[in-house]
């Protein structure tokens, strides 16, 4: 599994003559904000601008619109290339593409994370003519919501350690405590630290260490949390280790929900930027698709069904990680009922799904795409089985043959579902109008009977098992005693409601990135699962999750400057 | 020497029954942050707003103003108690008792530090009647310059393990690397730390720790850059650590300094805020006050020197520490030229001066007061040997009594000096008119000479002892012969003619904090030389200095929170 999040810009693979993302961005004819505002009737007293192309909108505002009564679109994808589909692009581009129809429309995306953009290069929110922008902005400092999420984190750290130095009153285990402390940097040195040397001044010694902002709980926090009441209910019952009988310890028992809150409370309003083409769009939220659910935040999704007719949104990796959890956790907590899911797949990801290896994605094989497509055909059986309206959009890629697109466009017409070429990354919203046409159909037709796949009472391990058989193919779920009597544990504390938080590598529906297509007749190892009681889900992991990359030897930071005119090189 | 930033609310300690200053802050009548900016005739499109009280001023549209016209007021204070004569509250009466009289006035203060505000409550900027607002703001994310001088420290961090991850080519010597991590925290349990634990995966290990984001020498370089420019340079010069065989290691050669640059790109740019009576306050930067030189950027100094005619700033602590570094270092290096100097005396400091205890300054003692102006005496001396018109300002607590003001009258005009009874604090900029009067008469008056304490090309040791015999009265400094041998190494190296950025306490003239008042017959201990070659001075160590905070038994952090209202309570 790896640790980027999956925000790379498939597009960039793309060679044709086009301008890159970044010249096509610096091109962009941006509206003022407060304009961008207007579309969505946010009057002008609600937007609190940072600097000129972003603001975020006021919660007391948002507060008074009542219940949201837009339409909910996913997009989503079938299992990936490690460049990714273009998910973003395409939730761009049908965004775009319902604005040119008239509709008045917003889109939400996840933010960036500023580490790895010092590693590799950064990632565009979308690509091509399918963009977000302010394109620098969000990829660095963006509005500070991660700078304020790594402060909430660490302040509860600190508290955590000076607690112990100062008598250890809750009788935490220095061995087992659990909660770490953040970066929003790729420091491999920080995953493993001894803290507290140096004497007693210094504190208790203990070994301990730092992961990535977005893998933070507090990010899933953040993302999940309704309002300030609901986000400080959510802080408090952090547990951040435990006592040496192994009583869990809280973070309210540290006293350190109030302060936690209050240095979250501006980053808890949704942000508002603009497409290229100047629709609406909030980029607000980025929790690990991994070790969390992977989607922007409920606050801005709620604000934008607030304020638009219709809302598209996307989830991470492949339909069997994001869109899964997008149902179970995110719109089953916050009870949102999505409309249309939108399938995204790609020539290229079903030529790899067929057996084709990475490098030789650039020969035709149309042969290839209608063997990947047994890999399209469960993920869109899987997405029927949420009950929710479904279409196909192939994001074409400039290699693409004709006699490959035309085997992916015949295998979907053969399974009665509706698919669509789309062309945004080259035309933007124009080059996805027909997709938008039928999308805002389907969400106005009501054909949509949302099911989450498991009700709250079933028994943990069941629900871990039922994601593995239903979703993924497995023929089952193999874990220790060990791992079955903590889950036990939990749900005798109380905690057997929570949704769970599937850890498990995007390559592939089983748990072996090798095993391509729709592979059948394996089982699925739980190696580990992990209690995020302030976000309200248990962590299943299936395989190695990293919650702190490293630099790659020639990281991009060195080629990262200014040049004589003030711009950022070497970021994109 | 304490580790906190000197921006303690002196003011706090006044009885009287006058609201809080939280609550006269929240009273404000604010304008909006453009109308504020109109009043230095900034164009509404070169204001780059961050909510609605803050702003950035944009960089190009500064470049573009000519050379600096305005004349430069250092406020200053005499050897201060551990709450702090009221510098900040003194300079901001005094610019809106300038604004009163129609002067186009500008304030320039430092930023505040986010991590102390959990440990005790937070700093205001000013106090009572003489504040900058937004408070909360200001003391917990503002426009996130703090937070991007984290990141490009870690960023720096993380390229040097990263460096010797993958080979180390440069031959860096992993028990002499000098560049630590920073975080905005009071995180005792990471002054002292091994990294790199748990295998070849990580890194190599090995033992270094964090500072406190204020005491970063990024927030110095920050602080003391002109432009983009320059500050690329000088992050490219800090040395990272030494080989093997000891030759330094800089950024540059890690090819850091570019990206570090395009993070700082916002941070650089100065910010405006108001004071309670709307006149315009840039507050950026805020480096240490000890082991770096405690005042604010010279980038906004600059700014509010072109858009103003007369500009009011601070220097930390006393004047024997902050005017010193703010003449020998900042004035020097910008080339800024100050033209008059306000000493702030209290009635309390003089009384702890002249021996009263910290817990009898409420008990009226003349005569002690009387005493402790040899320590007025010494710093008045001092500020006119630099060649500068200076005004003595009485800054009024309640407890005074009229006798113990008297004494510091008569004290005063007795050394030939003019002094003036300022009630800002209670009386907004009305209540230090007098001395606003006064000040721009003598800002007008061309009677400055201004002269640093000594030439660029005096080797360093002398630099040294130059201050420690002409400022603080000591008869030399005692240095063993590996601090005069690193000295004399530096200064083959080429950085000879730095100046020297002295670190010592704030709560004596000597380095023993017990000496009160005007010391005689001691000498001053050098323990230490550190190189700041990207800030550009030597750090002379004279005392412990503790570079990492910690949070005491019950931080502030357990009481802060939100109200029902949604307002912040416990910061202040």
């Amino acid at each position: 599994m790896t640790s980027t999040p999956d925000t790379s810009p498939a597009e960039s693979i793309n060679a044709s003559s086009q301008p890159s993302d970044i010249e096509i961005a610096r091109a962009a004819r941006k509206r003022p904000i407060t304009e961008i505002a207007a579309k969505l009737s946010i009057p002008e007293d609600a937007v609190l601008p940072y600097g000129r192309d972003k603001a975020k909108i006021d919660r007391d505002f948002l507060a008074g619109l009542g219940a949201p009564k837009g339409k909910l679109v996913l997009v989503t994808a079938v299992t990936p290339t490690p460049a990714g589909e273009g998910k973003t692009t395409t939730t761009v581009g049908l965004g775009d593409g319902l604005a040119q129809l008239g509709h008045r429309v917003a889109i939400c995306l996840r933010e960036a994370s500023l580490g790895p953009c010092f590693g590799m290069k950064g990632g565009a929110a979308g690509g091509g003519h399918a963009q977000v922008v302010p394109m620098e902005e969000m990829n660095l400092h963006f509005t500070g919501d991660f700078h304020a999420i790594t402060s909430a984190h660490n302040l509860l750290s600190a508290m955590i350690d000076n607690h112990i130095h100062w008598g250890n009153a809750l009788d935490i285990d220095v061995r087992r405590v659990t909660w770490r402390r953040v970066m929003d940097m790729n420091d491999r040195a920080l995953r493993d630290v001894a803290t507290g040397l140096g004497g007693p001044g210094n504190g208790f010694p203990r070994q301990t260490g730092f992961d990535i902002t977005v893998a933070s709980e507090i990010m899933a926090i953040l993302c999940l949390a309704t309002d300030l009441e609901d986000l400080q209910e959510r802080l408090g019952r952090i547990i951040i280790g435990y006592t040496r009988d192994k009583t869990p310890v809280t973070a309210r028992e540290l006293k350190a929900d109030g302060a936690m809150v209050v240095l979250l409370r501006e980053a808890m309003q949704p942000n508002l930027v603009q497409t290229l083409e100047n629709t609406p769009a909030f980029v607000h939220g980025g929790p690990f698709a991994n070790i969390a659910h992977g989607c922007n935040s409920v606050a801005a999704t709620r604000a934008a069904l607030q304020l638009a007719d219709i809302v598209v949104t996307e989830a991470g990796f492949g339909a069997d990680l994001g869109a899964e959890k997008f149902f179970d956790i995110k719109c089953r907590k916050a009870g949102l009922s999505p409309d249309v899911a939108v399938l995204v797949a790609t020539v290229r990801s079903l030529k790899m799904s067929g057996g084709v290896a990475r490098t030789d994605l650039g020969t035709e094989d149309a042969e290839a795409v209608t063997r990947g497509c047994a890999n399209l055909t469960r993920h869109l059986g899987n997405l029927r089985g949420f009950g929710l309206p479904v279409v196909v959009a192939i994001n074409r890629f400039d290699g693409d043959t004709e006699a490959e697109l035309a085997a992916l466009r015949d295998h979907v017409e053969a399974l009665g579902a509706e698919v669509h070429l789309c062309t945004h990354w080259a035309d933007g919203g124009a080059g996805a109008q027909a997709l938008a046409a039928r999308v805002a159909e389907l969400a106005a037709s009501d054909e949509v009977n949302f099911t989450p796949l498991y009700p709250d009472d079933m028994g943990l391990f069941e629900k871990i098992e039922t994601v593995a058989r239903r979703i993924y193919g497995a023929e089952g779920v193999d874990a220790d005693a060990k791992i079955r009597n903590q889950l036990a544990e939990w749900e005798a504390a109380g905690f057997g409601d929570l949704p769970v938080c599937m850890a498990k590598t995007q390559y592939s529906f089983s748990a072996d990135p090798s095993l391509r297509g729709a592979p059948e007749g394996f089982r699925v190892p739980l190696r580990e699962v992990r209690l995020s009681a302030g976000a309200g889900f248990v962590v299943a992991i299936c395989g190695e999750i990293m919650t702190m990359p490293g630099l790659p030897r020639h990281p991009a930071a060195e080629s990262i400057g200014l040049n004589a005119e003030g711009e950022v090189v070497g970021l994109f």
